[in-house]
Formats: C-alpha cells, structure tokens, sequence
C-alpha cells in the first residue's frame, strides 16, 4: 500500500450507469443522456437523477411532473452519446429513438432501450449546478428478450459502464453479494 | 426487436458502484456497503447515497452531519460484503480496515479503500424505506498509486461494478464521452 495523498473536492464516483432521462418538453419527447443516477429507496421504489438546472430536459421534467430513466446497452453508444452532447432546446432529438407512452402518459419511453424505468416526480433538491430528482418507479417496462424470472438481465442488457469519460462493458462475475462476506475472517 | 413487457414497479438500476458508507457511530468508525449512490452536483461537488432508516450507519450520520464513500476495489469483495451482510449494531467492524481522518475529523475513511471520498451532510430526503443523504465533496483522498494526473483512475483502481446481487469488474473500453456521439447519423 503507498500513501494516501488529497485530490481535492471533486464530483467523483466510482463506475456509474449510462441512461437517457426521457421528459416531454413542449409537447415532444426529448432524451438527455445523464450518468448520474441510481436507487433512492426500496419501499416505495424510487430512483433519483441530478440534472444540470440549464438542461431543456429539467423544463420537461417541471411541466410534467414526469420522467423515464432509459437503460442504454453497449451497442448504443452513439446514440447515448449524442443525446449527450445535443441539447433539444437546438436540435429536435425525439426522432432519435421510437416514443411510447406507459401509465403516466406524459413520461417517454424509449422502445429501442431494453429497459424504461417510468416515473413520477416525488421531489427535487437543489443542489448548486444540478437539481437532484427523485422519483417514484410507477413501472418498469422491458424487451422480453432482456428479462429472466421477471427480471431485467445484466448478461441480456449489456449496460454500459460509464466512469472517466469513457464508456465499459460490464466485465467478469467478481463474487455473490449477501453471499461472499461469510468468508471474512478477521 | 421483441415486444415489451411490463415487470411491475421495483427498486431497479442497471449497475452500480460498491462503496462502504463510513460513519462514527458512538464514537467508533463503522462502514456500511451501499451500492446506492451517485454524483448529486457538479458545483459544489456533492453525492449521495440511500440508507435504511433502520441502519447503524444513519445513527452516525445523523449524530455527526457527516460520512464517507469509501470506493472498493475488485480484491475487496470479501470485505466489502462482509460489511453489507454485517450490522454494526451487534458487531464492531472498526477493525475490519484501517480508519483515518480528514478534514471533517468526524467522517471514518478506510485506509486499504483505494479511494475515499468525505462528506459534510448537505440534505437528507425521507423518501419511504430509505433516507437519500445528499453530501457535500469536502476532500477526495486517494492512494497515489491509483491516481493519474490528479484524478482517480478506473484502470488503477479496478473499482466493483454491482448489479442483480452480484460483483462483476469494469470490463473493456466500448467508446469515448463527449465525442463518439458526433458519429451520429439519423
């Protein structure tokens, strides 16, 4: 082990998710591409997602009261990207992905994405820069082929991975959880 | 592309990092793992991370307005499970790693963690099951030999990638943020 030096304050995590926060804004759907989220709570489920307050996604996500958190898989990486670096407030990004509409009706859910997360606004912290989301999971909508025991499947989905700038595919199994701690011998 | 199906609403996201959430707790360190968490802001720097309100670690938390995300790595699965399977109300796990202080004085980080990442207590939202603890970046300390250019390296680090109760590595470069999406065509 070497020694511990300071990087300063930064907004640093791990390994993240890739996923396309899906508003409608002035009536269209428009996808943002946003790394920045995960699980809230488990009962109710809620998922959360910090969204930088300039983005056009944060006026649809106002409006509406509404949003969807779209899995991308490792072969989507243009598109995931591009909804990344293109702002719908130039340029018409709902013709990116095909559209529909789950219970909320106002939340879009992107088909091509093996996995939708469909959400209802509980709340939203301000941060500084980003407004934090939170949501209630109203649905989870899934290609068949990505689902086993009813279940999202990591090996069917192949999420991407996003930490540095860079995007990864999932790699090997490393160990169970809830499992591989009963090895710990102090 | 098959159909979609709907898999009820569920507390889903498709990966996530393993960090150990660092509180004192009755004057001990303690770490808890959570694979909850995410950046929350950019300016300031912030994350968050969701606990069980029944947690040990909350108790921390709330009696000292500050905590730690401990980022583990790969050869860390034993530990870092054993710390999730493990609650700090009938165990001492403080010497389950080595603890110093930053900063805050009051925030544990865990010296074998190849990153560690302080936090003061910036927002706590009651969201059900869980409390979504949002924390301001007060330090990112790091082991120099995870470090490239001042920055935490995912290569170096060889962070856990969780998903679907299992650990997997971070596995091979799939593309470039902020450019491949230029590649784009529609």
């Amino acid at each position: 082990m070497t020694g511990k030096i300071t990087l300063g304050p930064m907004p640093y995590m791990s390994v993240m998710p890739a996923v396309l926060v899906g508003s409608n804004v002035k009536g269209k759907p428009n996808y943002m591409t946003a790394a920045w989220a995960t699980v809230a709570s488990m009962a109710p489920p809620m998922v959360c997602v910090a969204i930088n307050k300039v983005r056009y996604t944060a006026q649809g996500i106002e409006e509406n009261k509404t949003f969807s958190l779209n899995v991308t898989s490792s072969n989507q990486v243009i598109e995931t990207d591009y909804c990344g670096i293109t702002s719908g407030s130039n340029k018409d990004k709902s013709g990116v992905f095909t559209s529909f509409y789950g219970k909320l009706g106002t939340a879009p859910l992107a088909q091509e994405c093996p996995v939708n997360i469909e959400c209802k606004l509980f709340s939203s912290v301000d941060c500084g820069s980003h407004l934090l989301y939170i949501g209630e999971v109203i649905e989870i909508h899934a290609d068949e082929n990505s689902v086993t025991d009813g279940k999202p499947d990591i090996r069917k989905i192949n999420p991407i991975v996003y930490a540095q700038a860079t995007y990864f595919d999932v790699g090997a199994e490393t160990g169970k959880a809830f499992s591989d701690g009963k090895k710990f011998q102090q």
